[in-house]
């Protein structure tokens, strides 16, 4: 049973439990054909690139079985660690016979290179041996271990089979044996392993792991790795009143903060979270969930401060925000969290990888000239395995259940086994979602019961109507929020949601400078961009949108995979006589306007056709949107 | 005689010769009292730091005088030589035995220093002898070497002493005995020999510098130091079509291009620094003349990348852009140049040093929420003594002559003596400049004769006339330009200058997308922002200026040293209903606009008062700049 990314069917103090990942199957039009690239494509190539590279040839020379010098960057051993977490989701999902037999190889060569005393990284071998735990500050040694207990429990649940989980703690054991209370203090340069130790004592029930990831966690902010910012070491974690730092750090912190809190309940953690939480979401986050806005350091920028082409919005930083929402909405049952989840996932993650599956973005920007573009593979190779790990999960996310309820948390046209109090219940989703907002579940529990469905209204819709066996429910239906419908379930029982989804514009708040005047194209849960692709006619950083502006929605089957695409009429900018001027007095230059029409597409799918210009927040003309202002200085 | 920065006097190429700086006597309230507190307070208390920081004990080890380490970092000897600089500068301005004192002082360690062979670095002596020269790319080697040119050509020119010259000349023809064609290749991570060596042939007439200069500047661009664009060794200099890579780094490279080109007249090189300086004012320039808008590497941003609150704009950097077109005026004898020269020093310059002269800005946001303030000293500390030489130089920059013209290039109350053709000519500028467009200038050679005085009229000023002896002068009198008056000039002859001086709003090219819908303030040659001190009712990021806003310009001699204020009627925006959103959709939040008034003051005294935000991009509502545009989309 591969419960996804976290399982908390016994932790006290989670809201929710997840449904184990392989029994939904998704056959809709845009999930399914991306698990299918991610084992075809995504990856054996990544496969590939990590032998090229040498990433496991580190393992077969920690091993003892090639000679030669350790090649890459030290942190690499994480790279094919999550390559295995995300292979082992893709196999529970789906068996693929190359997938599984790359997979047996590399573990056996992860395996064979342990020490005997249980460490194992491949860097820390040989002449480096003395100098394993000397600066956890820069050198992931406990990241490394972090992602390969992943890795490992990822394999146990997909495949049952132990190997990879007793070399895990064994690890974890050698860890335990050297940091803790009473032993040496210490605390990662990089947080992951909190939340790997919470889930390896999630699997194993040894509270040591638990008691060592909380120990990591406050042993942070006294300085032990410097006492920077950017590692968030300035403060203990109690004390976080803002979220700063380098983006993936901050969020893998917080991801291991709440999965302490779900076994812990305390109060105090819980708290910093939502503060933090709070911080990053109302200012510090972009329309397209991405996070972490600057280049320096990779960091969260400070209050508003979301600079659209010189974005960092790393791919990493998406999918941590991806998995920290999921976490918080398991602790909580708060469709907030499914909100923010959803949006990164549709649109600041999934843009870090090419539709062939085979290219990736590091950084993320929301305006460029046509110089960005993806690549196969990166000198520090974080996010293309992040992005596989992530989209390989999906189909756990869909779903969760409490104690008498299950929870819709996406829709996804799918079908499912639930196990809820002995019953078998078959959930059915028939939709086109993301493109449209109807969606048809159908419940079909093994015997007649009475539970809860909790049917998840996005933040971004204002207008839901429900209706169960044709009859429309009474209650409120309100946004960002789940929707309880009880009763006695039986075969055949079909809920019809109907989630108003019309093309909307967003504004932002006046403080990110960069944006004012300008809105962003956003429909369901999907935010647009405007390529040059689509708008040959002009430089689409010179279209504008007006208020007369009116928009349709069209289904393209054939373009970049299948993508509703969104038209209208607006003006186009020529804006010629300012050639060569930087700055002029107001009467010194004036731009003319053309009407034009203009198509936008899905901003994840950006940059995989010709390079040219692309931007999100697309200039507006003529709104009004101020109370006052203009009587107070018309003449 | 002081003749300032660069010496063109016999230079081939150079249309402009420079005056020599204690011939120039400035009374004015702008620039006097900011030349007295550098004596009094800058240099002093630098003096103080440096010895704090063992900088100059850092000299007493290399000497062996005393024990030790080598204290801070490995490029530190360039402050030193930088200050001696400075206070060489302003001895040639005016005599201040406390300054003369520490100089003599300092110089007597610098030459101590010394190796027998002629290197001279502090931090490559006992155990990092071996070192010297095994990595130019970050090591500084050449950099130091550089300033402490530069040093030693202002102590000799300003005491006649030989005694740093020599020390200089003997470390250069150390250089030139290990790097040159046939000998070692390499060219310095960090430019600024270029330039010295350049001016040290001037001094010494030794063409070996010339050459050496030449050979630096041609081994830039093959990957000797391991091809970056940050160093910009990505490309041979005569290929760049872009000004890129750490800006500092960048700029002082041109001014040693420059300084090459006033030598051999080559075409190739004065076409790629024009290709450069466009490239910089036209698409990489803040209206402040501050360049190098990104943090991580300290470097120019594309086209257009000119945020505001993430505003690099490094003080060396606009030190350096000072520097540059100083240098470009010379070999031209173009206005456009001395206008970036004047936006430079006035704006972004100026706001690296406070008003008390003793506190610094390494980095220069256009925009702040209060967080940003300037400090002592910094641990890499290049700017403090870098605004203190530019301060120092002010008076050098203020005339130059050419065959048989002087050039007044910049306006501050002052009198001057000027050799021209053995004439001396003495000139007194009346005005209240910055502030105030009026100029007085008395023309009083020491025998009547026929020659031209060049006028500036500023890129800033839209109208000017100009009278001799109350007549007004025929020719056309166009912004950006030199006006020429050539007659036979006598005893008494006077000139009137009225440069026309409104206030003017700013409005930026429509790809700065932060600027979008956003003015700036500029009156003459000064940019202004809104500072919450004198804005105390609305968060000044919050106000805006509307058509209908009538300004005021008020001198305030009390407030920050004597500045002309700009108050005006605009709005206050209620943001209150965007609390805790970040994103809305158009209808969803409405600000509300309140009437209010509003100070400007000069953005170069910004951050001098209690701590509060900042702006210079002020919004702008109802302003229409565009042709078509309403009548398109009106309904």
């Amino acid at each position: 049973m591969v419960t996804l990314l976290v399982n908390t069917l016994e932790s006290p103090w989670a809201r929710l439990k997840p449904i184990p990942i392989e029994n939904v199957k998704i056959m809709d039009q845009f999930w399914a054909p991306r698990l299918k690239t991610l084992r075809e494509e995504t990856l054996p190539s990544q496969y590939n690139l990590m032998e090229e590279t040498g990433r496991i040839d580190n393992f077969r020379r920690a091993a003892g079985k090639i000679k030669g010098p350790f090649r890459g960057a030290y942190y690499n051993d994480s790279d094919v660690y999550k390559w295995v977490e995300a292979a082992c989701l893709t196999l529970a999902y789906e068996r693929d016979q190359k997938i599984a037999t790359l997979l047996t190889n590399v573990i056996d060569e992860i395996v064979a290179a342990q020490d005997e005393d249980g460490y194992l990284n491949t860097y820390f071998t040989y002449e480096k041996k003395r100098l394993r735990w000397t600066n956890l500050r820069d050198m992931h040694e406990l990241y490394c271990a972090g992602h390969l207990f992943q890795a490992a429990i990822a394999y146990h649940r997909s495949t049952g089979e132990k190997e990879l989980l007793t070399t895990a703690v064994r690890f974890a054991d050698h860890i335990a044996s050297v940091f803790g209370p009473g032993k040496r203090r210490g605390t990662p340069g990089h947080p992951e392993i909190e939340m790997a130790l919470v889930e390896l004592y999630r699997e194993t029930r040894k509270e040591e792991y638990l008691e060592l990831a909380q120990f990591f966690l406050d042993q942070r902010g006294y300085g032990l790795i410097g006492g920077s910012i950017v590692l968030i070491d300035h403060k203990p974690f109690r004390q976080l009143d803002e979220i700063v730092g380098h983006a993936v750090r901050a969020i893998y912190l917080c991801c291991g903060a709440t999965d302490i809190f779900m076994e812990t309940g305390e109060r105090e953690l819980y708290e910093t979270l939502e503060k933090l939480w709070k911080n990053m979401v109302y200012k510090r986050m972009y329309v397209t969930g991405g996070v972490g806005s600057r280049h320096a350091g990779e960091a969260f920028g400070d209050d508003y401060e979301l600079p659209n082409r010189r974005a960092y919005s790393e791919t990493c930083a998406s999918v941590a925000n991806v998995m920290w929402n999921w976490r918080m909405l398991l602790a909580t049952g708060e469709s907030r969290f499914t909100d923010i989840m959803e949006l990164a996932l549709y649109n600041a993650a999934l843009a870090g990888i090419s539709l062939n599956g085979r290219e990736y973005f590091y950084v993320n920007p929301l305006a460029d000239r046509g110089r960005h573009r993806r690549q196969r593979w990166f000198g520090c190779a974080c996010c293309p395995p992040n992005i596989a790990r992530l989209l390989a999960s999906v189909p756990g996310m869909i779903y969760s259940t409490s104690d008498n309820a299950i929870w819709v948390h996406l829709y996804v046209a799918s079908v499912a086994r639930i196990e809820l109090k002995g019953n078998e219940v078959r959930i059915t989703q028939e939709t086109e979602y993301p493109w449209d907002g109807r969606i048809d579940v159908t419940v079909e529990p093994s015997k007649d019961d009475e539970f809860s469905l909790y049917l998840r209204i996005p933040g971004w819709c204002r207008a839901a109507t429900v209706n169960v066996n044709g009859r429309k429910v009474r209650k409120s239906v309100k946004p960002s929020n789940y929707l309880e419908i009880s009763r006695v379930w039986g075969t055949g029982d079909r809920v019809e949601i109907e989630l108003d989804m019309p093309v909307t514009l967003l504004k932002s708040h006046p403080y990110v400078l960069n944006n004012n005047y300008r809105v962003a194209i956003k429909r369901g849960p999907v935010v647009y961009c405007l390529e040059q692709a689509d708008n040959p006619e002009y430089d689409v950083w010179n279209i504008a949108i007006v208020p007369e502006t009116k928009f349709t929605a069209t289904y393209e089957p054939e373009l970049l995979g299948g993508v509703v695409v969104i038209e209208g009429n607006g003006i186009g900018l020529d804006i010629s006589a300012w050639n060569n001027k930087l700055y002029a007095e107001m009467d010194e230059v004036q731009v003319k306007a053309i009407p034009v029409k203009f198509k936008a597409v899905p901003y994840y799918a950006w940059a995989n056709r010709s390079p040219g210009p692309m931007i999100v927040w697309i200039q507006a003309l003529g709104f009004n949107t101020l109370q006052g202002g203009k009587k107070l200085y018309k003449a």
